[in-house]
């Protein structure tokens, strides 16, 4: 089969895999229809993490064409969502919802197996992990929703839930990735009333109005806290979504939360300090880390298939598998907000 | 009038200091019944925080002798219980209920000005500030609970709430001081299942059974963690309390806080460090501060006088005003877990 492989960083490329296939009797072997590279892979792409040649990737649905002998609930044929972590569902951490935390999970590519930007994919503890969509012949705004699922608007919901929003809150979202987008999303979904985006780029301003921004910030460091605290009367906000990972988005993010508030935060932190005394002073709090997707998942999908919410929107690059390195230089080059890659057809 | 007056680390005498009395129109002046010492009183005492020479004290109840012009819901005659910060209670802050970062705020002793453990305290913004306590008559265990909601009981409250502390819970409560055995309190009240103390020290031990306890541990360190994961069955608790601001309490506290969960922590941290990336693998969040005790009140107030709670359990040391310097040396060397003073008669 055909995938993509991480050569070294800047250089991705399409090359021969052997074929995916059943290895443990829990495990699923899925037919990838639509992948997504990720934020995150960049930091490969970038050099700024290591990561050894291989497969890559680990946002894709796909439809199941096998199925190990212990496999019970998903069957061959369906289509699925498959979360960027594989978690067996049943340990104490799944059965809390912090699937991320399985204690028999891990993440795709599993065991440096196969990537999510390829033709197909093992995936371990299939029915622990991945979930059935119901329906079929979906439009392709919906399937673009759908991949959105397996990473960005579920990391995007986590940073709101870890932010604790809730019903009329305002909320400040900093980074405008597609996770940040997500998130804002994700906070008008939990009913935030006044939500304002932190970018410069008018792309992403429209999809974050789009998705319920009520206010946008250009500013950046001091004078971005600046202009929020004077949105705010000076206060701060209600909950605060940090969606970047880097020490000054931290830093920001902190400055602009109100004391007593929360801070979520998603992005893998590089060079992120707390600083201890001062958020004590303020009451300040943290809560962030990988999403615990798989646990999301059930309600978001409701969503997106009766179109209540439309993450997919922040896809605004389509290719093939073909397209891989363009994908990746896209958006390391801040072309795109996040590329699909049609792989397969349903 | 007579006060309790630090001199210098180690040393605290009883001085006379002008009258309390009203300066501004929203002031009232009330004449201590008890007050306590607080375990952050002992940080001025054993030198390890800088403090002003002068009246000391935070925690204490009393009768309202006089008020200011402009206020209007405190009465002279009435019984009150007075936050150790004292807030107008109409900032947003106040409004939100972290009535501790009220922008008009600000902490007894104010401007150096009366302290807690004196006859008598001028106490600015009285009406958003002093709680008055219906009825009369109150027996002693009652009147010792209520001095406890000045500070300790609240802050306790307070780690329990930051921690998310919700029924069915198995919790863990790092420190067996005052403020961690009202954590105990607070983490049952709140519907707790299961409690896990850390202390090695019988008369607390016994304290905190009484507050709800169902397990303690005597281990420190590494072997405090050790006890409590298998106590869990290696998952960690549902919910932690940080009481004592250490570097080492902070550490157990995050070693045994489940994935997902939260640390609420209220000792302030000396020497504290928060490790992101580990936190980030585990959405192990934290939050906490200084309590904010106003906003509190009035819940655990009912709860007092209702008999449901008796933090005042803590309290077991009386003394009088003369018997400051020995409640502070005793407290300093752990003869005691708290001691109160008997400044005056209702």
């Amino acid at each position: 089969m055909r995938a993509a492989i991480f050569n070294r960083p800047g250089s991705i490329t399409v090359g021969q895999r052997p074929d995916a296939m059943i290895v443990e009797p829990t495990d699923a072997v899925v037919r990838v229809v639509l992948a997504c590279v990720c934020g995150s892979d960049l930091w490969y792409y970038r050099g700024d993490t290591r990561f050894e040649p291989g497969p890559i990737g680990h946002e894709f649905v796909g439809i199941v064409e096998d199925v190990g002998a212990d496999v019970r609930i998903v069957a061959k044929g369906d289509l699925v969502v498959a979360p960027f972590a594989y978690s067996d569902g049943s340990c104490p951490h799944c059965l809390r919802g912090i699937t991320s935390a399985c204690a028999r999970g891990g993440f795709i590519p599993a065991g440096n197996g196969d990537g999510g930007q390829g033709e197909a994919v093992r995936v371990p503890l299939a029915d622990g992990t991945l979930v059935t969509v119901p329906g079929s012949g979906h439009p392709d705004e919906i399937m673009a929703s759908l991949v959105t699922l397996t990473d960005v608007m579920c990391t995007g919901h986590h940073a709101a839930r870890c932010a604790r929003v809730s019903t009329g809150d305002t909320v400040a979202v900093v980074g405008d990735g597609a996770v940040g987008l997500c998130g804002v999303l994700a906070a008008r979904r939990l009913g935030a009333a006044r939500i304002v985006a932190l970018s410069r780029n008018p792309a992403r301003q429209g999809v974050a109005r789009a998705f319920g921004a009520t206010d946008i910030i250009e500013e950046r460091g001091a004078d971005a806290t600046a202009a929020v605290l004077e949105l705010t009367g000076g206060v701060g906000v209600d909950a605060t979504l940090e969606c970047v990972g880097t020490g000054q988005a931290m830093k920001t993010a902190l400055s602009i939360a109100r004391p007593g508030s929360m801070v979520g935060y998603v992005g893998l932190p590089h060079g992120v300090e707390f600083p201890v005394r001062w958020m004590f002073s303020r009451n300040t709090g943290v809560q962030g880390g990988s999403a615990p997707v798989r646990a999301y998942i059930p309600e978001l999908l409701d969503d997106v298939l009766d179109g209540r919410i439309d993450p997919g929107r922040v896809l605004d690059l389509t290719t093939d598998l073909d397209g891989v390195a363009e994908a990746y230089a896209a958006m390391d080059e801040s072309r795109a907000i996040k590329a699909l890659l049609r792989v397969g057809v349903v």
